[in-house]
């Protein structure tokens, strides 16, 4: 439904032209300095507007808090956020609200509820990730006291693809450039070929990276939820992610067993391998190493030029190429990757408290 | 944990050396006809000692069905399932009592835990599947009821890509080869490749495509619970799994979106799409299209080679190269593959129910 | 946590003293015409100041609508609703600051959280139960049109009891008096009883019964999830409640079988009982019978007179008899045990549509 | 459905008349030492035929472990137990396959679930406790690591009641009498009642106390899942329980708040209450009192008297008095009241590890 978590579990809700979007951290450990403005800046890594590269449409998504924080620190009570929506120009759509576009939700969304919110996509609206990034800054926060981190930037636009192995990259110049690609000459590149894809009046697909340092060895279920089943399962559930593959992933399928398997030494008494082809999990449960992965995005699938479709009757009808979208995603797509990964590590950080008597005691 | 699924749910328990593993399939709609046999034709599947390309371990895989059926049918209740081992030899795991294999679950587990039951992996094996192939057959019977389909096949082991779209692939031959692949000549350099890795003392990976016919619009939850997006975490959660994607896939990221979108149009009062570049799910949710999928394996750790690893003293050890593997995993993890899906399919029916009051009332 | 129930889902949040209280519920079935009159009826129902008998703290809970509603029609995402908070005199809580109140919940959020929000209580003020009305009354609105209703009424305040069989009372005049008891003349005593107690700056205890008719057969689960085991937890959920029991109830411990046993019997092809002291539900699951149980709510807390406590020091401290608050809970509890009631009921609505294959082809 | 807890969560399976029951407890921590003897001593104090005042019927209730222990020690996968049913004689239950039993689950399985296995009640009979008990037993092995003891005993049998406080009775003496009370004289006029009873060809109801020593304080969630809540929950989900109340329970709506507020005091930098009639909970988590609650039985529903009802048809029908069953079933409830206690506290000192940062660092 609308919850993700078990014990550090948000629940949002909101639609892209309703009243306002929010969510609700239940679970986040009491005692926790909350920085709100570093909320607000995860939201304007998101928003809208933000570039050349993105939509035009313009949503300040100023958050409030309402709960679960005191005298600046939080309570272990839920955390309640609201983002009220600016930015409601609703008539912009009624030239949907009869038409099913083409790869959208609408008419999944009418056949399964009957009714829909036809206003910007409604629920199924991309701008509901905004309720995952304000969750997402908080389990941030939370992870950096455990010494976490989770980084995600731009590898890919179209055919565009980086292949510097993300050790290589400085990973503290994401934000340098306004597509989020941590390679300054790609970086030009893939904002070039975003910048003429808006032009055409077309979108392309991308892929983003991420990288989570810290994490302890031991998180992850070993069967069901397996920490990167998890990954996954989060990553997918981000609007137009078509997959997820970690550690050596698709191209790991090509490998022998003998180049793939990652070699155990001890150094400092600490246990490490010698490559980290398993992604930093094994078994389904964090060894220590750097999880990495990557998630694929579609291109968007609003596009400015006119599609054929049908409408609730099943007679032909024509969506027109207005309105106000994004040529690519990955760029605004970062910080709802990281607040997704944040969410996931910070949920079985808790769950996994337990797991040996010895740790009880 | 060890529980998958909200109303359809299963929970395994077991160990590749302890008595038994099992089952327990819950929310099982009452009154299904219950195939035993066809639940044990599953294990046969997936069972080793198959082929000369799958491990040469013997295990007879015998369910025994111990309650939820009464008369044949299903009674609501919850159905169990056990499996008892039978080939133990646990001396041949002595020798990785004290190291740490390579890319294996060992180190996680002692880390994790504190103790590990080291004889054939424990809860980390592989054979832990087994029980959930049994769950996943009942699941299978449940969706036949209802017209819905699922198939897997093998459709790339190392390099050797099967690149015909499914739907011109004879789905009903994929259990004619070893290797499951329904295309003849494909499979046979597939089965070559193996057989030479075998004798290589090597391993090599895969992947294994799925389809799912006659799933009715509507299934999937718009955010967290998207249907592909459970379909990833149940994928993933299969031993050696490292990517999944569908639909368009990681290669749809190249794509424009007015390459990608699909069109659609009314055929006999049924909405269609020209293309499905979706996958059967929009926004989440089935469109009533085929939904298709890959899932990627990793060539298998165990390997016939001698290995440098460490001790859980961090002193250096060797993982001597001896035991009974499979030397590609793909071809047995076909009927895994399709229970997983069955049981996200059979939860999400459950579960979707509900709606839309026009449904309830 | 802060949520309840698997399918027709509440998530809570807010602090008595914080910004605002809210609720989201997840999973209504779209379609319902939303009587948002309905919804601030019920908190009135509810809130502070609306008689003699009350508290005199002024709350006018007004009830926002975020999300989840679209042109006066449920859309199946979730409902987003936020209460504000207007009388927020935080100075009146000053002196609590550094005491633990005798019964009260500051000692164990202290140990529990390290931090707390000790104004009026915090989160584990009965405040919270504003969000839980307005979710119940969803789920009322949601079961009258499965032809499901939920009353709930004061039979006893202190050792003053109403004996009649809820059969005998008219349920149409609960909120006839101020006290909510559809017995005029024990009304009156009661109301008499209360306002004594409050003359004499203490509290006292009070009884509510439920009742729900029009339960279809078929709703709960055999073992853990027994209907009437979820009512009680909901029951023992709301704040000051230390008992619960339904049909016979504690009585029925003294009955023989052959009086307790409800004997069946057909009357216009439908199966009824001569008795009820099943309580409508029989093994965890309820059998079309009304439903009826009684939930025991203890004096409330805060008492008007100077009370030996201790502080978070472990130091003597007195906790001053000052503040403003129920002289007994019962009168303003029946809304909210009305709407757990209506939760639970939808959830399991929801849950059991796949009970039996019959039902679902 | 058939689950219980979150993080120690056990799932039970089988029929009173089926080939076997089980239990998986999964989520318990790795490394206890498993006391296997003692699971089975727990099954004994529970099992048919122990004394003159239980049902005759003679089941071993031997049980197996299948996994999750290895040398002697729990390794944190789910441990999964199976009971073999010896006496299965089926013929005794053809006399009820077309009738509905007065106050059994009969009819409602019928109607829910379209079919059902009569013999003996199949899965709503009390027989599936065992499976229960056998979890309870690894969580009171769990929490005696904990310094957490649980105890229950006998304090009603009909209308004879023991008002001793439970400070003032030897709580190691319970099992010396057959009826579990352990004050002797008192034990002797119970086992007297039910033994009359029983000859009447009755049955009778009574009460279960528990107790609940060496809680830490902080267990428990402030608002749907307070622990009494859960506490209800799990008592009200054995069979034949019509009643839960903790601390002052129904007694204490006649007090003043001045009478029932518990003072606080520091003893050796402890803190403590004077009275308790919180029952060691306060706002839904446990304060370090001894926690104690109360647990009403109905009197049993099978008695050896002709009773009329009708059959599936609507028509009337004879249910016959014969068959072995319990004249009171409380003396074998004691354990499964302390079974179900432990799995909620076991459950919640996992879940509450990190609810605040402090105890994370």
């Amino acid at each position: 439904m609308n919850s993700y978590g078990k014990l550090f579990r948000v629940t949002t809700f909101g639609e892209s032209h309703g009243k306002a979007l929010g969510v609700i951290v239940d679970g986040c450990p009491a005692g926790l300095k909350l920085d709100e403005a570093a909320v607000q800046t995860e939201l304007a890594r998101r928003k809208p507007g933000q570039s050349k590269i993105t939509t035009q449409r313009k949503e300040e998504d100023q958050v409030e808090f309402l709960s679960g924080v005191f005298e600046g620190v939080t309570t272990g009570t839920p955390i309640g956020m609201v983002i009220f929506n600016t930015d409601q120009r609703s008539k912009d759509y009624s030239h949907i609200k009869d038409v099913f576009r083409p790869s959208h939700a609408d008419y999944t969304f009418q056949e399964k509820y009957g009714v829909r919110d036809y206003r910007g996509g409604g629920r199924s609206s991309a701008r509901e990730t905004a309720a995952r990034v304000a969750a997402g800054a908080i389990a941030k926060q939370f992870l950096k006291q455990l010494g976490i981190n989770v980084h995600a930037y731009v590898s890919q636009v179209g055919a565009m693809k980086l292949s510097t192995p993300y050790q290589q990259l400085d990973l503290s110049t994401i934000d340098d450039t306004i597509v989020r690609c941590p390679d300054p000459a790609m970086a030009e590149q893939m904002i070039e070929l975003i910048d003429q894809t808006r032009k055409n009046r077309d979108t392309i697909g991308g892929v983003v990276s991420a990288v989570i340092e810290g994490v302890p060895v031991g998180l992850g279920e070993p069967v069901f939820d397996k920490l990167h089943a998890e990954l996954g399962k989060a990553m997918l559930s981000i609007n137009a992610v078509k997959g997820f593959e970690y550690g050596s992933g698709f191209e790991g399928v090509e490998m022998l067993g003998s180049e793939h398997n990652d070699q155990f030494y001890s150094e400092d008494d600490q246990v490490k391998t010698k490559t980290n082809y398993s992604g930093g999990i094994q078994g389904g449960i964090s060894n220590g190493e750097d999880i990495y992965f990557r998630v694929a995005f579609k291109p968007v699938a609003t596009i400015m030029k006119d599609q054929q479709s049908i409408d609730a009757e099943g007679n032909e009808a024509l969506v027109q190429g207005k309105g106000r979208h994004d040529p690519c995603v990955v760029p605004r797509a970062v910080p709802i990757v990281e607040a997704m990964a944040a969410l996931v590590i910070a949920d079985f950080y808790l769950r996994n408290q337990g797991s040996s008597l010895e740790k009880l005691i």
